[in-house]
């Protein structure tokens, strides 16, 4: 019998003891053990549930208990997540997490803990939930060097923006569905800043390239600045506006990293995927292109994806999971300013035709777009030549010096072509 | 060093020994001790290969040093693999292979002999090519109890039916240039009736259900009775046609395995698997529908699963991997003829009129479909409710007895209502 705490009785907490529960007996057979839920850790009481004994509301209860052998953190936030972990892992103890936060900032320190103390280190529910992507790329891609991953990593803003494209609702009409439909909570900045986006894209450019990217390394931007006009420009471009997490290794050997919304061609399997589904597109240089599409959130797919890693620890308590990448710094991540991307642009002027005259006087040659109902004097065009990001800010400057205003820009995925 | 021996040099075999030479460094570094390959069983000559000097026509010297730790079997074919793998197994070597067949044929077998002498049977390359599924399945949905599984697993008749669907062409032409491109073989009957898409679904279900599922259980269709008409009348109610390898657990604890082609809502991430990629839904009961794309064969997408696969093996020379599953028999594989199902029939008669009102006799109410030209006394029509393949077959021969010809029929994916 394996004794287990739990760390938080949220969501995804509840969930993971439920499925402990639920699934007992297969769990045993797979683990080739008995698992046992001995305490749940938190400060809020939950009477009336069958497993009340349980709770406990001091972590000293489990730190101190040597029969606990795994410690599953499924409170949230960077702390006291971080000195709780720590603490489990200096004892030996092995942790599974969901808490994307926390990996993304204290990852690599937590990993070397755990390698010090022969302990395993576990986060497969902290990017695409239900997903299986963190085992995949790190076992079965392990053959092939990954050349990029692009992934709708956040299943709010999708669903937001599917909600855009599908049904023409504004930006502000489909958060508000959101939030009614319990998809994004009150306080959404996290989602629809791209900031729960950015973590898990460091988790995946830190797994793919070894070295930590931390989120403050990232320039992030969220689908706030979308709007149901360009949304519609997309369409009519063979697009759809996808927010997206996107990592490759430069030719100077740093790692470009950025989450922002991108024009992706209708062919992609990315711009497919739509509502709160996920979907991870890994390119491997031998396998390709290989993508993992699911649920990327929610209590049950949450859960199971901790479960399944609580089940690979109680297998492993003595061997260490391959699972590991260096510390980050200074000079890992590439100044994104300096990549050559392709952008959509939406700008009025006093007329359509001064804004389109401005546009190829300073952008050359470009391809204009059109949408029903454009208002006087706006345009849409996408530019021809990938240009440094540092160039075309020049150059919006330029088009504002010319009496326009740029009301939005957008990157364009080019997936064929190189990288994004 | 961790000495390796590779059985077969054709295709695959080929682009394992060239990617574990290629990737040499980071290969080691991600198993932990370097890998070297010692031996190349092959019959032919390879003159003028870098590495000639690692040929032997013997399998004898392989089974019979010592030193070599793990063996690739990528030759293909049941015998001599069976006998060769069993030897190897027998002696506590680890095996990897890419041979679907084997594993359809013998995997309950090579599995238990693998556990006995405490060694590995690894088959990732087996099913999906490049794609990870095997590994995913067992680990990452390990807290699950899978519901079903439906997969385009056989790039060849994906590539016919996309060029079908999309350029219109014929199946005979389709497959010309499937050919011509060096996508089906020269004898695509393997592909082309469905036996490539069996052992694969075979291979899935045994892993899933617990107990193994053997292809002359299983019934198959092919793609050759799919024709031009078919598709287009599909395409007109909103569906595109692929042949799928589907299972599930029935009620009475036996296992549905059907390889057949199917007509697919274009809403489901399925119907955009186009050309020669292939892609595996898997339902599990706690993450839902997870969908796993990519390329499901070639060269180097599949050798390097199988070399993923070396990697695991490496790092597990002493402790064995959690896959297996039990004998099979009587009585796993549910009758698939007492299984509900809805069909599409396309149907000719003396006139449109005499079908329309046959089918309508004998099937009671169902949707009529249409295409451009369609000859005069052919129309084609989905029927309404579920019902037993036994009872459909009898509907049929009251068509036929109505002056009807069933020029074809196929069955219906309905995923979202219940089971395929």
């Amino acid at each position: 019998m394996i004794q287990v705490a739990v760390m938080g009785h949220g969501v995804v907490g509840s969930g993971v003891v439920e499925v402990l529960l639920s699934h007992h007996d297969s769990i045993a057979k797979r683990a080739k053990e008995e698992i046992n839920v001995k305490y749940i850790l938190d400060l809020r009481d939950f009477p009336g549930l069958p497993y009340s004994e349980k709770f406990t509301k001091d972590f000293e209860v489990i730190a101190s208990d040597p029969e606990i052998r795994i410690v599953v953190e499924v409170m949230g936030g960077v702390h006291p997540a971080f000195e709780f972990v720590s603490r489990c892992l200096a004892q030996g103890k092995s942790v599974v997490t969901s808490n994307k936060e926390l990996v993304a900032e204290k990852g690599a320190e937590l990993l070397q803990l755990a390698e010090q103390h022969n302990a395993n280190f576990l986060f497969e529910a902290s990017v695409g939930g239900g997903i299986p992507i963190i085992r995949p790329m790190v076992q079965c891609l392990a053959a092939n060097e990954v050349k990029q991953i692009a992934g709708i990593l956040n299943g709010t803003t999708n669903f937001i923006l599917t909600k855009m494209i599908r049904e023409q609702m504004s930006f502000e009409d489909a958060l508000a569905l959101a939030q009614k439909l319990g998809y994004a909570e009150r306080n959404p900045a996290a989602d629809i800043e791209g900031h729960d986006t950015c973590r898990k894209i460091c988790i995946l450019a830190s797994l793919a390239f070894g070295r930590h990217v931390y989120p403050r390394q990232v320039h992030t931007e969220g689908i706030t600045g979308v709007s149901l006009a360009d949304v519609e420009y997309a369409d009519g471009f063979g697009c759809a506006v996808k927010l997206l997490g996107c990592t490759h290794r430069t030719d100077d050997g740093t790692v470009y990293v950025m989450t922002a919304p991108y024009l992706i061609p209708r062919e992609s399997q990315l711009a497919g995927v739509d509502d709160v589904f996920n979907a991870i597109m890994v390119e491997g240089d031998e396998t390709g292109d290989v993508l993992f599409y699911g649920k990327g959130a929610g209590k049950y797919p949450t859960a199971s994806a901790v479960v399944a890693d609580v089940i690979d620890c109680a297998k492993h308590l003595e061997a260490r999971k391959y699972l590991s990448w260096a510390d980050g710094g200074d000079g890992v991540v590439a100044d994104y300013r300096k990549t050559a991307v392709r952008k959509y642009f939406r700008v009025c002027a006093s007329s359509s035709a001064e804004a389109a005259a401005a546009a190829e006087k300073v952008f050359g040659t470009v391809t204009f777009l059109s949408r029903a109902d454009a208002p006087a004097g706006e345009i849409a065009f996408v530019t021809s030549a990938a240009e440094t990001e540092e160039a075309l800010d020049q150059k919006c400057a330029e088009l504002a010096g010319a009496g326009c205003t740029v009301a939005s820009q957008i990157r364009l995925a080019d997936f064929e072509a190189s990288h994004i």
